[in-house]
């Protein structure tokens, strides 16, 4: 195979379907993460992702897999993505039946498929890196019956992120290895051990598989979620598609591709890389990742006057000027009809306030 | 003169045309805080103004003085007010020159006239106590050639307002008084001095007199002020009225009626009264006089979550909610496309701030 008909053959599953209560009042329920620009380049975090991948292979195999709530915002997005290559989740689950439907989906238009699964909100600063792990990824997974996840080197002893421990190399590039363990997010002590060792990555939820080393994949190690979209056999790709999935999919168990399979399988690879990345998944990772001044403030998009505020994200709409003194370790988030001021420290917190303002004021303000 | 006879030769003024940026960014350049509707109630507060005066006097005897760059808002706010009862003053002046042309005008009109002179900005919670003292005050002055003021009992001793010491009564009321003296705003020991003494009330900034008295006073005590508008005897209630005062206002000295005229007269008295009042001259102010929560929290209008915020003044439009924590004796103000979150006790750095916004970012933002 040269490499025009390798590309013809790579597919995306761009996964936009969550929902997330952690940037109210940015995000919204109407809004959520990936849907927002965040940098104030133009692009939200969802079309960033389309644009990244566009290099590595052509629009019309770029699949994006979302709640069927989203379909507007999407079509408004991403208006050159053909209506086919929109998959409608007609019920929230995770990420395993999200995975599961996609690749039956591909499968049934390519049998020789290589997918790359990607989410939707996150941040890659290194773009040209991104490519060239992604196209070695995809050459190995193509060559045989392999399951790989994107390990990223850590920067810190994050408590937020899982961590992926590696095991041996496999070839000689030194960068892809056999999965020793995946772990769930660590404590400070742990996560710091982490680090120390060299052997752990961050989990980033980016995977490289052929469509049929995924599902035989499922049913093996998930045959829950496989026997519910087996049924599908023969729909797939055809008009009947929607009306099977829309009966079989709220069947499915809600659980993530790392729980139904990552964790269990015996052919998952690593592929370690040090992409610039942020799951943007906190405002404190976006404080983070965010260019500060002298005093470690933030703005985000808007004006802002800040006198005596130390370590504070201020975020707002581009008009928008905020005129604050003696804040320190802040965010102040203004969106629309809702004006966050919270303590960085407490941003746990958020996702219950956002069910409060719920309760108390209603759906039109989350 | 029978009640009805008397009530025909009464006017108010309504002193509208002031700027003042203390309460940005809820008042602005466009909108200052006498077209705000502070307490939610659908009125603001020169609306309440004008309805306050309206068992006083009849609705074609009320006289707006205003800077032509509000005339818009006053039609806006105000439809009834007849055309030639709105006196655009083509450049900003003090409180004299305002004073002494709308008693020309009334003059003019009614040599027989007395005047309730009155700011458009301020808060008075006992109206039928209001309508008592300016009742009794217009019989006082009607009787002779006497300027009264109206002096509040203190309830503390406030340093942000000027002090009016009481001499001898005058008659038997026992609350109609000679002025001994005014003073500007006092230190905080010395404004403890005074409230001790009982001698002393805050100065409203509310008038009386008769239009003759007042022109009277204006020629002995502000010769310079008297002598511009007396060159427009016989324009005054004229169509030529305003091509005198387009050319003469401008000329007139920036002075205020207390400096010019009521610091100097001898025929000066002052009626006491106790009116619920505030001139809402800060946040602290609108802070102090406004319901509190067990957490001394103030809303004005906006919804508001609050988790651990003490003494904190959170003001929005009605639709907005506002989360806070953490938060001890700040203002939260959001208004449009500004939002202020600042310390209340540093507020007197409010106005810089607005001229630094001014500054930095344009007109649009103050």
């Amino acid at each position: 195979m040269d490499a025009l008909e390798k590309k013809s053959h790579r597919y995306c599953v761009i996964m936009c379907g969550g929902v997330g209560s952690r940037f109210w009042p940015f995000s919204r329920s109407n809004r959520p993460k990936q849907f927002l620009d965040f940098f104030g380049t133009g692009r939200s975090l969802l079309q960033l992702t389309y644009d990244r991948m566009l290099p590595i292979t052509d629009p019309e195999r770029i699949i994006l897999v979302t709640n069927s709530a989203y379909y507007d915002i999407i079509r408004e997005q991403l208006p050159e993505v053909k209506e086919e290559n929109i998959l409608l989740e007609p019920a929230r689950r995770n990420t395993a039946p999200c995975v599961c439907w996609a690749a039956h989906h591909i499968l049934a238009l390519d049998p020789e498929a290589s997918i790359v699964t990607l989410p939707s909100d996150h941040l890659i600063l290194r773009e040209s890196e991104f490519h060239s792990v992604i196209l070695k990824g995809l050459e190995f997974v193509e060559g045989g019956d392999r399951l790989l996840t994107i390990g990223l080197k850590p920067t810190s002893p994050h408590t937020g992120y899982g961590y992926i421990q590696r095991g041996e190399p496999v070839g000689d590039a030194g960068d892809i290895m056999k999965v020793k363990s995946f772990t769930e997010k660590p404590n400070l002590e742990m996560a710091k051990v982490f680090l120390s060792t060299g052997e752990f990555f961050w989990n980033s939820g980016m995977f490289m598989w052929r469509a049929d080393s995924i599902l035989r994949a499922f049913d093996k190690y998930d045959p829950e979620t496989a026997t519910i979209f087996d049924a599908g056999e023969g729909a797939f790709g055809t008009p009947g598609e929607m009306v099977f999935i829309d009966k079989a999919f709220p069947n499915a168990p809600s659980i993530s591709i790392d729980y139904a399979i990552m964790e269990k399988a015996d052919n998952v690879y690593v592929e370690t890389a040090d992409l610039g990345w942020s799951d943007l998944g906190t405002w404190n990772a976006l404080y983070d990742c965010s260019p500060k001044t002298p005093e470690r403030n933030v703005t985000q998009n808007c004006k802002v006057m800040a006198h005596d505020c130390e370590g504070t994200l201020f975020a707002a709409s581009p008009d928008k000027i905020v005129v604050a003194a003696g804040l320190k370790d802040y965010i102040v988030a203004d969106r629309g009809n809702a004006l966050l001021i919270y303590p960085l420290a407490e941003e746990q917190k958020i996702r219950q306030v956002v069910n409060e303002v719920l309760a108390r004021f209603g759906e039109d303000y989350v």
